[in-house]
């Protein structure tokens, strides 16, 4: 079976996020002055096969914690979807 | 009232993803062979000001329009939520 994953990176709530802050700061230069606060993280679609959904969840943990995050900085959430192989 | 908005941006279908071709190939070498395709977008955390729903949406279509996206190559989708002020 092949599924895809959708995963959203984050930065933890508690470390500085100058990327955000930068676009922030240009937005109220842009007369969006009621905008309080902006995060920026990073989305990944990945799509690969398994034999089963727990499979394909200990598979997405797996890459995620060795891989696609930073666990020290970064806090991650998943979809994860059956799509037609 | 106060509105967050998720934001993710993608690159259009048609246009090559180096750096998902990237990590895929990282994947591959990891053992993770299972891995058909890697797409890398961008994640955004926007916490802003309205007074409706509506015109929460028209903000974030043209904060995208203008300045967080590049409509040339990139695509996005968001979802709205209202948020204790």
């Amino acid at each position: 079976m092949t599924w895809q994953a959708l995963i959203y990176v984050t930065l933890k709530g508690s470390v500085l996020d100058p990327q955000g802050t930068a676009v922030t700061k240009a937005l109220h230069a842009m007369q969006y002055t009621n905008v309080h606060d902006v995060r920026v993280g990073k989305y990944l679609e990945v799509v690969f096969d398994a034999d089963n959904e727990q499979a394909a969840n200990e598979q997405v943990q797996a890459m995620c914690a060795k891989f696609l995050t930073n666990p020290v900085i970064e806090t991650y959430t998943y979809r994860l979807a059956e799509v037609a192989s």
